[in-house]
């Protein structure tokens, strides 16, 4: 299977003010991602309230981007659900609309403890849209799943043929390597954290990966592969430290989801709130965020790099 | 509010080899359960799979036990789910059939950190069905909401009209004494595990409970609060015993919602197979379970008490 | 071996302004345990700061206590230690003093995650004092041996002859009474939480127990055993709500060996601050301690039950 | 104050066959260990199993490293303890005999859960030697403290004088990163996690280091920073990879103390077994981790790089 490079977005969902999913902003949403080098979109994961939208919403929202999206970018759809019936749903979707791929983390409820029981659950799913690579989302600080990665890959090889690769956000970059070592690269191992993009680099890794705060800051992320590839170690520290920087940020308002949608906001895509149980941004806490963001100079540098 | 006297039954939700939800069965099971001393059921909760299940499967399931129940015999329906929008339909759907309330436990994705979180997600539900009593599930070990209950009521007080109690499952019989005596007992308390019902009875508690394995050891369980009423200890002691020795067996097959359901097909109830991700009973290991219950002559028991 | 009837208290350890142990307050200390009603100390535990204690000064602290009980007044002396060659030391050390029987609970360095480690753990402390009965004091929380106690039940019987039974400070009154019910009560289980004394004694068990309040509280925890001796659940009941509401006091400033070690003072036994790392509370949160427990009329109460 | 540059190794305790502490061994060790490039040790941490030490062997070993090691080969104690005393009688001691500086995890019991608890309790040991560099010691997987290192950092500068910095033995590069950022390097990050030394030198990190698997794959370890800084990427990635391989095989024997210790006796330095509650290796199991060593040309490659 193709293997993905540079970075993949994983945008926000807009909603209206009475919380409806807004499709309207996709098109431009879209097209600034693309300016700014990313190569695709993971839609409806964790930054995009996946888990918070109906079935009929994410759908709507895998046509809007399949529709919207310039030539040659990338549309994976995470179709991952606590009700396997729905997730098959989606995927049997995406299928149909062409996508590029499909994705699923594992399910909050019930919380799974074995290697066999995420099999099971990714085969289900994967085996719904076999024309389609199926991507695991490994972040286990979100649904509890804290097994042993290499232990999945050799587990589904040979077993799920349409299994692509994992969405790796997790801190061990020793376990990714090992992943990504697997039969001489046998899986395509996307680095899922963007405050260590350079590391990973230097591992052998990353040369694809997905992004949160590449909404708003994707020159400077995808700048790293750039400047790693052309061997200016120095630019890419630089670029990853300021990556360092805005994360820093995000982390006094909550993070990406919460944080991060309402920088959208500020650099004009303002993609309404998030759904409950997020807590929402106060108008105070949105200007003190601004006052962060421009002692670092984030609205001037995010379009420089 | 009225509170509720007696036991409530979390009833399983019953599955075709196919996998379809099967309604065939709920009418002898709502017999069988009300012959037991069962005063109602919480249907579509954790033991129901309920976040396996599509909102569809759901109305579906609500729909045919509010038909089948015997005159007052209570039916609380689990509306929770982490798309808040399916649980406000199912919230509106349920009042609309009648049901005598409604409950939700806390969504297991996004994890729910803070008080102010879970008071908005469960008003925003509760007030989807204004003239039913709702019921906060406190089941932490399933969705890591590990927040204290008592700020929780005091939270609510005053806010949510129609917040009627906690259905209680978790260990701290401290906690939940702190929470009955809130307001000289102003919320009702639901005991929530099994095990403990009689401990709870001595500290004042537990007049109304919830359980899971009063699906197939009803008599035994019910026997426990009669007989503490009837101030005989000893009685409630070895009933109380027994109903461990029935948890323990349960928790050498992976707990009540997979043993437990096996169990329910040993009495003559078969009820099919879990959704995935739960990894099913093999034979041999239904063979093993029934070997146990019978060394504690669990078949003969379960009917005589 | 004999059980223990009624309730030991773990003493907090006295220290000088200067942070030396002070071995003046102990005599008066161990008649008005007495007094209360208390048959024992179990010394150098968690209550104790015994982890940060020197092997020199648990000797000292061992020795006084021993020479100023009042006759028929146990002293059970804590001898755990990360450092088994020093616990032996204290194991060899009580035994030569004729106490009545030794402890330890897991060492919280290495995390002890087998059975088979903790075993070993006991059987090598206990074999230093084999005169003395020993007791495996399980407090999870404060070491991560989360362990199935039943299992350290069958493991060591027949394996550890002087293995007495268990110090038991965790919420699962299920699993307190299936240790209890072992071979029809083999092993001595001690129950170890002062907020769920009343719903353990109707279980069956809590014959005997080790408190940590009852170093302010005696005279009220050593009443609930009275009370349901008596058959009196009316005033067990109160006085189990009367020992909550202490106890939600001491949580408001860091629990009992912080808060409570101040209470001793507000009672007339000053016994000095706690060690480092322990937060010391400030002289306001005294003066602000002082009046909620005030407000629940605690000066009075606990010298008249 | 100097930061070290180069990598640290954490010596094993060696240990009689009776469980008495070994002096003899030593002298080779520090040798062996100069000889594979390592500039000095990190001893009683936790590959020494430290924390299973009484104080007067701590000291005796402490002063047999001093005795033996070669000249401008570093040795900084670890003198963390429960009890704080100890620690402070062992920087004492550490001072006296002229050490190059001395270090401390966060005690394991009870759990420190602030920075201010974490400061105190450094604050105390460091100003017991007030002429050394103290090194916090950072391994919240071992002792709980997960607590921010950069909140730290903050909070003792201007207080700890002779504060020095931090071995980092945790997986967030991010926040290594930015510990290593704080006014412009004022503190010295020591990388603690052999299986990423590459990732922490891309990032700008990782000069110094204190290594565990040092003891038998030193050469391999120490040539990743010589291959970075001659800038053969390749020749870095190969090595830890190598490095990862060795790590895979000491994880399925429990791990570096256990695991690690074992290897030192198949190349040559017998340094007896682990103490209780260590769960040692059996022939059987020593046997099957000499294949695997083999199978990835272990001991040959150990001595070529």
């Amino acid at each position: 299977m193709e293997k993905i490079k540079g970075l993949i977005d994983a945008p926000f969902t807009p909603f209206y003010e009475n919380g409806d999913v807004n499709l309207e902003p996709i098109e431009a949403y879209a097209k600034m991602l693309q300016k700014n080098g990313l190569k695709g979109v993971f839609i409806n994961g964790s930054s995009g309230e996946g888990y918070m939208l109906s079935t009929e919403e994410r759908m709507q929202l895998a046509e809007r981007w399949v529709e919207v999206v310039p030539k040659d970018f990338k549309v994976i759809v995470h179709v991952g659900s606590c009700c396997l019936r729905e997730s098959r749903r989606l995927a049997e979707h995406a299928q149909k609309l062409g996508v590029w791929s499909i994705g699923s983390m594992a399910p909050p409820f019930p919380k799974i403890g074995r290697i066999e029981e995420l099999v099971k659950y990714c085969e289900e799913i994967a085996s719904a849209a076999p024309e389609l690579p199926f991507y695991y989302y490994h972040i286990p600080a979100f649904n509890g799943a804290f097994l042993p990665m290499l232990d999945l890959l050799k587990a589904v090889d040979g077993r799920i043929p349409n299994f692509a690769g994992i969405k790796y956000t997790f801190e061990s970059l020793y376990e990714y390597n090992q992943c990504r070592l697997y039969k001489d690269g046998k899986f395509d191992m996307l680095h899922g954290q963007d405050e260590t993009i350079l590391p990973s680099l230097a591992m052998g890794g990353a040369q694809g990966g997905i992004g949160g705060t590449t909404n708003y800051n994707g020159r400077c992320l995808t700048g790293i592969l750039d400047a790693w590839e052309a061997g200016d170690i120095e630019k890419a520290r630089e670029l990853q430290n300021f990556a360092q920087e805005v994360i820093n940020v995000i982390c006094h308002y909550r993070g990406n989801i919460v944080g991060g949608k309402r920088i959208m906001k500020l650099i004009g895509f303002d993609l309404g709130k998030n759904r409950t149980p997020f807590n929402n941004m106060t108008d105070e806490e949105e200007a003190n965020m601004k006052k962060e963001l421009e002692a670092i100079d984030f609205f001037n540098k995010c379009n420089l790099f």
